[in-house]
C-alpha cells in the first residue's frame, strides 16, 4: 500500500497528476467509494477469500445482476450462501449455478483445485449439525482446501470418534460443530496438535437455548487451541479455516 | 404410617385415648411439630439417609449441642457439611470429630461398613473440582458406600480417562463432577451402562459464569442417564447415589 | 471388553489373524465404525437400554429402513421418539406400529414384561404436563417397567398430592414432572425415600421463560434426593428411572 | 386534597391571599418542596405507614438529626431499617433506641397496640431467612400488626408446615419467605384464603443465583393469590400486608 | 376442618364407623381424591374465589362438560379465561356464555353484586395493555368487586394520570399494568394509600424482552406498598385484589 | 404554564370563575383529560414534535379518523410510522398519504423545509439495517430536518466509512444504526465531534441474541459523546436528533 | 483535513517536501502516532471536549507527569475522573488540584466561564444516586455549561420532581440519573421539551441486578426523547449534554 | 500411533511380549496412567506446544517439584502462567525463574529462538488490557514466535490504529484484546488477510458485564476471519496463534 501512495505521490511531483486528482486518489485509495460489487472484488486481494454472496437479504434478481457483474470482472468462482431453494430455482433460470440443497448454498462457476498445506476435517457432534457442516465443507472446497467429513461422531458415543484418531491426527485444520452440550471441540481439542475452530449449532432443545450451551461450553473448552465463532456460523468457520490452511502463502 | 393411624382410632374405639388427644395426635403425626435436632432423628427413617447437620449457618455451639442430642437419641453417625476449619477446631474441643479439611466436612463416629450394591465412582474433571468431590465421596461413605476416586480425569486428556475404562463399566452409580465446559458428564454418560450423577462446578473464568457453562452443558448431555445436581453440590449428588447404590433395600 | 482384546491378540499370536487384521479390529473394537443402526443394536449391549428411534429429524422412510435393520438383527421391541402424527401414519403402511399421540411416541413389537425391582412414579404437577409424562411413562414401559401414573397433583392443591402419599411412598424411583414454578419436585422428594428425577417443562407463560423457572427450581431443591434433566426430557430421565429401577441386575 | 385546593381558591376569592401566593401555594401543594424530613412527615398520611428511616446510606449523625426533627414533630414511633450492629451502637449514644440485630432494625419510641383486622402470618422456609422475616415481622409490629412467627416451615418437611395449618387457615395475610426453590410460596398458596406476599431471599448458592430462582418460582405460583416483591424486602413485603390488615379503615 | 375430623373419630368412638373406614376418610379428608370439576368446587369455600376454568389447554366439548357439572352443582357464575374466539363461538352452540373478545374471558351465569368494601382500580399504561387489563377487570366483577378503569394513563404523559387523582386516592386497591418500561406502578405506588399490584405485560419491543424489563421495574419500585405478579397475569392480580376488597368477610 | 394558572386565578378573584369552575380548570390543566387525538395536538407544543400516530396497534379505520381530528385542527403534517404496506392501501382510500414501505412510514401532508442548524448523518453498518435507518431519516425530515444518509458504512470495511469522513465531520448530530457487534457507533464516536445517537438494531443471528449484543457493545463505547436507544428504535433518534438539530430555537 | 492534505501535495509538487516524507506526513495526519499525553490534547480540537484525565488505571506520578505535560502545552484546564482520596492526596502534594471527594474527580486549573446555550438540569431519583450526579455536573462544569442540580426527585413522590417543573421546563439538556427501577427518565422525559440523557445506577438489591433494571427500564422509555449511557457514567452524559448545549458553536 | 500399535501386535507374534503384557500396553498407550508431570511432557508431543505449568491452583513448593521432574526429563524452557508474585517469590528461591508480573507469568529456561512463518501482531484496545495481552506475547515468545505489540489501540481513536497499518498487513496471525465493546476485533478484522483471535477481557464497568459485551461483540464479527476465545484468555489464544505461525511444520 505504501507503494501506491508513493506512485501517486511520485506523479504528482512529476506533474503527470494534479493535485486535486491527487487528493481524491489519497481519500479513496485503498478506500475506494464503490457499489456493492466491486468492494466485493476488491475484497478477495485485500483478504484472500473467494468472491462471496451473502444471499439472504437479497431477491434472486439482485442476485443474478451482481454474478453478471463479477463475470464481466473476470471471477471465476463465485459462493452463494444462505440461498433458499425458492430462490435458488429463480436463479438457475438465468445462471448456470450448483445448488448445494441440505448446505444452502450455492456454487458458480468450476470448484478450484485444492491447493491447501493439507487436510481441512469437518467435524459433526450429531446428523442435525450436517447443514451448518455442508455449508463450512463447501465453502472450504470453494476457497481451493481438500476436506474431509467426519459426521455424527458426537462424544457420546466415543467408539465412533475414535475410529477416526488417524484423520484427527493428519488434519491441518479442525473444525468441530456441535449443538447440545458441544463438548466435541473439548474431545477433539485434546486429541489433535492443529488449530481446532469450534462451531457451536441451535440444534437442541430446552437448556440449550439456542445454541448458548454449545457457545459456552466451547469457550470454556480446557483444550488449549480451540477458538469459537458464532453459533450455526459454519461459513466464518470455513473462511478462518482456509486462511490457516494456505499459511504458506504469507 | 397407615399402621400408626390405625392404632390411634384402636385406642380411641377402645376408650384408651380421647377424642381431642386423637385429633392432636392425627394432626401431628407423622408431622410432630418438633425441635430442629427431632426432625433430623426422624429424617433417617423417613428418607434412609445418615443424619447430617448443615454447619454453614450454624455457630459450633450448636452443632456441640446437636451433636449431643443426637448422641443421646442413639445416632452412631453423623456427618457436618460445609463445616470451616475454624468452627471445626471450636467443635474438636467438645467432641472427638473427625475434620476433612478439602471437603470442609466433619464426621462424628466410626464410618459404617460399606453395604451397597457396588461401588460408587466419583470422577472429576480437574484438581481444582477436587473440594466438591471429597464432600461427595466422604459423604458416601458416612451412609455405607464404598468409593472409587478417579480425579483429574477431564476430556482434554482423554488417555486419562480411557485407561479407567474398567472402573467406570464396574460402577453402580457414577458422579461426575466437572467445571468450566463440563464435558466429562456426556463423555461418561456414554461410556458406562450405570447412572451418572453430574456435578458442576465453580471451577473456571470468564465464560464459565460461576459453573453456568458447566451446567448447561451438564443438562444438555446427549449421553441418555445423565441427571445433574445443582452448581457445587457434591454432598446432593451423594445422596441420590447413595440411594442408588442401596436400591437392594427396598 | 477385556476379553475381547485379549482373544485377538491370542488369535495373532495363534497366527490365526494378521497383525494388520489385529490393528483394525484392536482399533475398531468396541467403538466400530458402523452405518446409524449398527450403532444402536450396540448400544443396548453397553447401556442397557431399549432400542431407541429418535424420530424428529428422520424421515418416515429413513425410520422404516431403520425397523427393517433392527428387526433382521433380531430386535424385539423399538421404541420412537418424538414422532409426529403425520410421520407415523406413514410409517404405519409399512410397519405395525402402535402409536401414542399425546405422548408423541410409537412402539414397535411388543412390550416387554416389567422386571424391575419395583414400581417407577410419574408424577406431574398439572395436566399440560401429560405429554412429557407420557413420553416418560412408555419409555418406562418399553424398557420393562411397571408405571404408576399421577398426574395432575400440583402443590398449589396439596390434598391431590397427599392422597396418594402410598404410591409414593412404595415407589423405587419417581418422576416428578411439572412446569412453571417446579414446586412439586421439592414437596415429592421431601416425602418420599427414593431417588426423585424431576423434569421441568415448558408449560407456562411470562417469566416461567419456557421452562427456566422449573428448571431452576428443581435445581435449588432443598430435597436431598432430587436430580435434574432437560427441559421437556420425559426420555431422559425415564432411561435413568430404568436403570435405577433394574438396579438388581449389576 | 380537592378541598385544600378550594380553601386556596376561596382565600384568593376573599381577597385573603394575593393571586402570586396562591399560585405558589397551589404549585407546592401538596407537594411541597421540603428537606428530608418534613417528606416522611407528610408520607405518613399520604400513604397510612409509620415513620421509617432507611438507614443504609446514612450517618450515625444524619439518623440522630432526623430522629430529632420527627420527635419535634410529634412522631411518636420511628422504624430504622438495615441498619448495622456499629452504626446503630453510636446511634444509641443520643437517642434511646431498641436495636434487634437478626434483623437489622432499631425501633425508636414504643410499640403501637396491634389494631388490624386479624394477625399476619411471617413463615420462612429456612432458618437462614429469618433475618428477612424479622424484618418483615418487626415492620409489621411497628405498624400496629399482630404477628404470628412460623419459622424453618420449608416444602422439603411438608409435615412442619401441616402441623401450622390452624395459624394459616386464620391469617389475614401471609408473608411467605424463601430462598432457593422458593416453593413456600406456592404450597401456603394452595392453602391459605387470604392474600400471600411472596418474598424471594438471596439464600441458596449455584443456580440460586442470589434469590432469581426463588423470584422465579414464585412469580410463576400456580396459587392464585400470591403476589411477589424483591429480593430479600421484607421491609415492602410487611408495608403492603400491613396495609391489607387495615383495609377495614378505608 | 378440625370439627370434620372430630366427627369422624366421635364416628368411631360410637362404633359408627368402622376402624378402617376411618382411616380411609382420615387420608382423604380435606384432600379428597376427586376429579377436576370437583376439586374447583372445593376450592370456592377453601380459596374465596369464584368458580373459574382455565380455557387454554381445553377442547369445547371439555369445557361444556364442566359447566353442565358445576350447573348441576349449583354453582351460579363460572368464568372462563384464555378462551379463544373459535372456542368460545363452539361453546356458545352448547351454553349461554358471554364472550368477552378483548379480554379472552367469557362468563356463564350473572355477575354477582359488587360487595366489596370499596373500588378496584384497573390502570394501564397504554391501550395494548388494555387485553390485560380486561382480564382483570372481568375476573374483578365476576368475584363480586365494582371497577373503575383507567386505561392509558402512561407516566410519559403525567397528565393524563394526574387528572384521576381522586379515583387512585379512593381506590381500595389498584392494579396497575404497564409494559416497556413499566414506571407506571412507581407512580401510581407513590400516589395512592391503598395496596398496588403490579402487572408487567408482554407489550413493547427490542430491550422490552417480552415483559422482562417492565417485570424488573416493577419488582424494584421504590414505592413501598407495590407487589407483583407474572407477566400478563391480569387473572392472577384480580384474585388478590378481590381478596383484600373482601378483607372486611374475614 | 405559569401564566396560565395565574390567568385562572385572576378570574377568580374577578368574580369571572366560579371557585368549583376553577378547582376543575387547575386539576385539569395543563393535563387535560382529552381523548387520545387531543393529546397529542398538545404534545407539540409541549414536546417540539410534529404530529406522529404510531400506526401499529391501530385499524386503518382509526387512522383515518385521527388524521380527520388532525386534520381539522389545522395540522399540517402527520407521521405515521409503523405502518403496514395492508394498511396504508386502506388509509390511501380515504387519505392522501405517501407510503414509503422500506421504513414502514407514511407521511401525510407536505414536509416542511429544513430549519435545522445542520445536517443530521443517519449511518448504518449494513444493508440489512436500512429499513430502521428509514424510519430514521423520513422521522427526521418530517421534523425539519436535512439528512445525510451513508448506508453499509461498516467497520468491517473501513475504507467505506472512511470515504465518508467529511460528512461525518461536518454533521450537526449522527445517528448510527449497526446491528450485530454494533461497533459502528463506536468507530463514528471516535471520529466526530457532534453528538452520536446509536441505535442497536435486531439484524444478526445466534449470539447476536436479536439487537443484544449490538446493544451492549453500543453502551459500552469508549467513545465519550454515544448515547443508545432502544432496538430498532429509529424513531426515537430521530425525534432526539432533531431536539439537538434545533437547539437554537431554545 | 482536506485542505491540511492539499498543502502536503503542493508542497510535493513544489519541491518544498520530499516524496517519502509526505508519505510519513499523510500516514500520520490526522492520526499522528504519539505518546498519551498527546493524543489528549488533539482530541479537544478533534472532539470537542476538555481535557480528561480517566484517573482510575493510573499511578499518582503517572497523572503528575501528565499534569505537567498538559500544562506545558498550555492547556489551562484538566479534569481527573475515578479518582479515589488515597491518590488525590498523593497528586496534591506536587500539584495545587480541586478534588471533589462524593464524584472522585479532581479539577486542575479554573473552571472556565459558562458559555452553553442554556442551563443542563442534573437530576436524581435518589440521594444514592448523587455520586454519579456529581460526576456528571462537576464534568459539564468544568465544560463550560451552567448546571442546575434537582436531587431527589425520584417518581415514587412525584410532588418532589413536579415542585421543580420550572427548572425541567427551561433546561437545554437534562441529566435524569436513577437506579432501581429508573422511572424518572421516563417521567422527565414526558414532561420536557429538550433532549434528555438518562444514567442508570447501580444503585438497588436484588432484583435490580447491579443496575441492570433500571437500563431496562431506561431503553423502553415510552418518552420520545431519551437516551440511555452506561450504568453508572455521568462523565460520559456530560460530554454529549456539553455538546448539546454547545450547538450554537457547529 | 498406528506404527506403536503394530510394534506391540509384531513383539505378540514373535512371542516377545506376553498377550496379557500387551493388553496392558494396548490400553496404556497412548494413554498411559501417569502422574501429573507425565502428562505433561507427553503433551508438548502430542499438542506442540512447549511445557506449561498453570500456576493458579498449586502451591509454590509443587511447582519446584514439578519444575524439578521437567528438568530431569530434559525440558529446556517452562512457562507457568496465573502465578502471583508471592509465589513467583517463593519459586525464586530454589529456581531462577524470570518473572513477568503484569502479565502474571514466570518462564524457567530460555526463551526459544522465533521459527514461526511470520510475526504474531498483539494488540489491545486499552492500556487496561495489557496484562492478558502480556500474557499472550510472553506465551508465543516461550512458543518461538516473533511478536509485534501494539497496544492501546482501540477504534474510538482510528487514528492510533491506521498509523500501525503496515504492522497489520504483515501479520502471520492477529491476536485482538478488547474490553467494554470489544470492537477492535472487527476493525482488524476487516484490515487484515490473516487469521485474526480475539480476545474479550473483563475490563470495563456496569453493562460491560465483566467482558460479556465484548465476547459478544466479538463474536458477532461481521469479518469474516476472526475466532474467539473466552474471556481474559490471552494464553489460549496464544496457544492457537503459535500453532498457525508454526503451520509449515505440518
Amino acid at each position: 500500500m505504501k507503494g501506491e501512495i508513493k506512485d501517486i505521490l511520485q506523479a504528482v511531483k512529476e506533474g503527470k497528476m494534479s493535485v486535486d486528482d491527487a487528493v481524491l486518489k489519497l481519500k479513496m485509495h485503498p478506500y475506494e467509494d464503490i457499489d456493492f460489487a466491486k468492494i466485493d472484488l476488491h475484497r478477495k486481494i485485500r483478504q484472500g477469500n473467494s468472491e462471496v454472496i451473502y444471499g439472504a437479504g437479497k431477491t434472486s434478481d439482485q442476485i443474478v445482476k451482481i454474478l453478471d457483474t463479477m463475470e464481466n470482472a473476470g471471477q471465476k468462482t463465485v459462493l452463494i450462501t444462505r440461498l433458499s431453494k425458492e430462490k435458488a430455482d429463480e436463479v438457475k433460470k438465468a445462471k448456470d449455478i450448483n445448488y448445494f440443497g441440505e448446505a444452502n448454498v450455492a456454487v458458480y462457476g468450476k470448484f478450484p483445485k485444492a491447493d491447501g498445506i493439507g487436510k481441512v476435517v469437518v467435524a459433526t457432534g450429531g446428523t442435525s449439525d450436517v447443514p451448518v457442516a455442508e455449508e463450512a465443507a463447501i465453502t472450504l472446497e470453494v476457497m481451493g482446501n481438500e476436506v474431509v467429513r467426519l459426521y455424527d461422531v458426537g462424544v457420546a458415543g466415543l467408539h465412533r470418534l475414535m475410529s477416526h484418531l488417524e484423520e484427527i491426527m493428519d488434519a491441518t485444520v479442525i473444525i468441530a460443530i456441535a449443538g447440545m452440550e458441544g463438548a466435541l471441540a473439548s474431545v477433539i481439542g485434546g486429541l489433535a496438535d492443529c488449530p481446532v475452530i469450534a462451531v457451536p449449532t441451535s440444534v437442541g432443545y430446552g437448556a440449550s437455548f439456542g445454541g448458548v450451551s454449545a457457545l459456552l461450553s466451547m469457550l470454556n473448552s480446557c483444550a488449549n487451541a480451540v477458538s469459537v465463532v458464532n453459533i450455526d456460523n459454519g461459513f466464518g468457520a470455513a473462511c478462518i479455516a482456509s486462511r490457516i490452511n494456505h499459511m504458506d502463502l504469507k
